[in-house]
């Protein structure tokens, strides 16, 4: 029952707390062969830190990772790889005082659960900073897509407060998606969004958004239905993501209101290979990638901590109270949660390509 | 790698094709001592049997369940549970002939990760007909909820065809959802999806829409995060229900435009216990539940199968031809996806009741 | 957590009871294009039927396996595959009466396990009828070891009531074992082990013996240390045999008494390949085969029932009591664990062979 | 597909190699609550390392453990624990040069397997230095399982160079165990296998032996069989061992010369509770615990590093060489594996008591 643990053939094992000394992960069922230094995960790592971005929080971590096992003259063993990226800036006295659940937050929730005994500061198991240590495992799966198959992931932030981005982007403009600090591709809508962060954060509030997921390269046949399908895995490991809400493919929702003569994708042969001329489906079909790329969007609620006084209960005593919440928070996540949506997609990806062979054991 | 497998705890494996001799479940880690015959299981798979509503397959069959294994003296015993449900109104022949792939259908995938080997008569393991044994074995998680926690599972079919049900249903409406032939509690909106149901057949054509879920009486403290969150869990495993392409909590993909102070659900006490104001997170919060309903919707794309010609490619030659799919279909599925997905929430909730120990392996 | 799950990529799921209607087994996993049909499974079987050999249970059943799923046009398709083998000669009268559990049986944990509510009859999930199931199972990932990769496993009784065979016996021997009612290719010790299973029934009593499994062409490189071992994998899975308290490889409990210098198996180049002098280790260094044959032995106690009177306790009253044991049992349970050696080597040895990616998902 | 971890419910992954920066394990499954610190963990792993005895490598290794993760105010969390033991003393030097594989250990296997990118140095992933990761996690184990159902582990060498101890030790004899260097409560023995093991060293040479293990306390009802017996998951767990060839319970291979009238163990009431006379089953029937102790045998075979010359090939030219081992070795590892036999035993107890809900997942 592997409550922290992320994938069958690729496991991600997700260690560490907000305030604790570090969060880190085990990555185990990476190939051996494979070239691999810090190199490969600190420029991932630097794009989910927090900037300068106004919508950011203020806490400030150099997110400086280490590998610390796996690894042998510059290449995976095919031992468990243990990434380590210490916690250095930590603040935790807005989390002294009594239990009272911040609305939003799993709080309530895990102190419930844990009957108390949970890390409560800055979120303990359940903070976005966790997220670094999927960035960190994700970057080295994303490296063996690459190199292996030649996948390439893409998310980009899609939506935020209601703005949207334009619908024809190019994949060429997908690409420069980290020269904005808020990673929309489209410059007119991202600075509409930064403006409604703007209006969000003087207001005391905060904004959520949408990320889109695009997968170029994977091969037909990843996916293990009828129970491991490949969308199912993906979804899944995209709710370990803190705020997401909902998750959609290809079409998605609005399919919901399409006609089958639509919504389907019809078959042709282009360059000797088969290949549909619409990509409704996002590229999985009964659980299995098809060929085309895989297309996703998560939905992420706004993030739970503003600076309005709002209803609570202090847990050991019952009392009603109210609460203003502090500690250093995002306005809005969405864009540093691009870079964590890719390392999930990633992780699932590089899984189920292990699982169905197209990445082998050992690269030789 | 359990691919076909559903649950941790309570363990759900799927066997069995469309057009075999059976579909079946072999559901483990059921506790021992809870009272079950076929009696607990054949009304719920009479709700999922094609009625002799308008939107329904002509395909007859009277999915008579049996159990085979795991029950003694009408109790359960602790021992993995075989369910059995015999095909009988199999018509292969519009699956022999040229592999040929239908769009929408798994078709293609299924042929490419299983070297042409897949059993491709009426979609193989791809088939909605899998469902029946997921409602089997999700009509014994559903009756263990009841009767040890007092859990109630209630779907029903929000939308069809852009035609969506009134917001303000009450939970009696709701529980007289099968009086109507589409699961629609809303009567005025059943007719209109009905009328669009009978425009999309005349034209050849079908229909998608979205399914509601929302169970009451979930006790706070079911999900195993990080990873093995309590929304990730359901929605992998609705994700296995042919047709989904996206899933959502509570405001879901509308979260996305709310702002912090709109969305974050405030506390309260309320009759001795802790419970929000709002339930703008369906229920879960950090993937554990919270003590409120859980709220999940799940879009389902339009039927693949459509009598209008389609593209698409002769795998065998890799020749383009046109395709008119034969064979007996339902014009919308959501109304028979009404109990799927009641059963897949009854077997992820019952799967972590016990894995939290709310629900123990002995009932006494 | 799987209680009835043996195997991570090869899985076999066994249902049923020895007084139920079946014993059975999902196999998930199996490679898509193996061809495959009853007469792969039944002959192996037989081996384990009770035959008219005096240590045999008058229990007769004739075992006869079918297919339920997985299978079309007379090859795997990477669906589950459901075996069946019904239950015919059933006689549960002994099993009546109040809860007095047989000394050395599963009786009494399993009433404290399952709270009472398991099924007693024919000792129901613990009886050695379950594993007509293991070999229906075994059968199969023996013939995809043997096609794909050439391996051959060959097991045989070693020992009976302290009669043990010789220690020099060839191969050509061994692949006779199962001429003999009693699985012993030495045919001076069958006869001894005969007399002595004579000796044992005319005094109510029963025997014990020791099975040795030999597997030939097993490649190097099976198992994923350093928790799951190839060594590790077999041992957990023959201790799912009835009866089996101890294990070992190669040399075994000897190899504790020997000098580094007698046990070490040094290297050699023979036939352009490395492989080892002597073969202490029994194939297995650090938990992966070398290449060498894998080298096991499984003690199993003697029968648990006996026509002797026994002392034991009235569950439900705690009252102590006196019992003599009726229903029908074999007084030597060894020969016919045999082939259910042969068959969970077979399983653990096609698992780790898929796991290492020395059998592939599709046989082409 | 777990290759490094052991447990279901809890869950031990094993990090880190012998010449790499630490060995380390993460605990997944600790029921918060449980006080925990350092000096819970000390003391366990300072039996273990390299004494002063006679037959220990001169490697010197101060083993300071560090908590890192899943422990707040002094209590458990509910979260992964991340355990950290660095690495000091190496010295590589006899690890550099052409791959030879030297006799007995798992060089051969490990370079095939993962394609010559193995981590080498002291063994790498396959050294007994590994276990000292096992022995942290372990003292966690046997904590929870003494503060919560008063379980005491307690193993002892029974054997070493075929010297093996008095028959009928008592318990409060084998629980002075560690005040001998060889871990052997038979003074008389000791001294014997002392000398045995003086001998070896001066010839070059190393030695083998058994370790026994029993647990008090267990209570009935552990295991989930019929595939995660309690015998067959303590036994797999055993093999993870480096050096382990068999393992047995209770009467173990004696029990195969016995008649079923000499090995069952009849019940009798005793305080008000079931027993038996004898413990020929050591304590498990059917794959579940009864109550009475829980008594293993493993059987270690010598340490493969010896001083004499050996046959062994250059992987890399596949020339025959003469190989002299170098390197820093125990010449008995029996001693120091004593409480790594307690210490596995002890998180297969904790997993399969939290299986079974005999511990809870919050200690309240």
């Amino acid at each position: 029952m592997p409550a922290n643990e992320l994938g069958e053939r690729l496991r991600v094992t997700i260690v560490g707390e907000s305030h604790g000394r570090l969060v880190g992960a085990v990555l185990d069922g990476v190939p051996a062969g494979l070239e691999l230094s810090e190199g490969d995960v600190q420029p991932m790592l630097d794009l989910r830190r927090p900037g300068r971005a106004p919508q950011s929080t203020p806490r400030r971590e150099s997110d400086r990772v280490e590998i610390l096992t796996g690894v042998y003259r510059g290449r995976t063993t095919g031992a468990p790889i243990l990434l380590w990226i210490p916690n250095e800036d930590v603040d935790s006295s807005p989390y002294e005082g009594p239990p009272v659940p911040r609305p939003g937050h799993a709080d309530y929730t895990a102190w419930i659960k844990y009957g108390g005994y949970n890390d409560p500061r800055g979120g303990g198991r359940f903070s976005g900073r966790l997220t670094a240590a999927i960035v960190a495992a994700g970057a080295i799966a994303l490296k063996l897509l690459r190199t292996v198959l030649g996948v390439e992931v893409l998310a980009y932030t899609l939506e935020i407060g209601g703005v949207r981005a334009r619908g024809d982007l190019t994949l060429d403009e997908i690409r420069r998606r980290y020269e904005d600090p808020l990673r929309c591709p489209d410059p007119e809508a991202a600075r509409r969004m930064s403006d409604a962060i703007e209006r969000a954060r003087a207001a005391g509030d905060t904004l959520g958004g949408v990320v889109e997921a695009i997968a170029l390269g994977v091969p037909p046949g990843l996916g293990e239905p009828i129970i491991d399908t490949l969308d199912g895995d993906l979804a899944k490991a995209i709710f370990a993501i803190p705020g997401v809400k909902g998750v959609e493919f290809g079409a998605g929702f609005a399919a919901a209101r399409l006609r089958g003569s639509e919504n389907n994708d019809q078959y042709v042969v282009e360059g000797g290979r088969v290949r549909t001329i619409t990509n409704n489906s996002g590229g999985i079909l009964g659980g299995i990638s098809n060929g085309m790329p895989i297309v996703l969007r998560a939905a992420f609620k706004p993030v739970s901590s503003i600076h309005i006084p709002q209803r609570s209960v202090r847990l050991d005593t019952m009392e009603e109270v109210t609460l203003t919440v502090r500690g250093r928070h995002d306005v809005c996540v969405v864009p540093r949660a691009v870079p964590v949506v890719e390392a999930v997609v990633g992780i699932v990806l590089a899984d189920h390509a292990l699982r169905s062979g197209a990445i082998p054991s050992v690269l030789r």
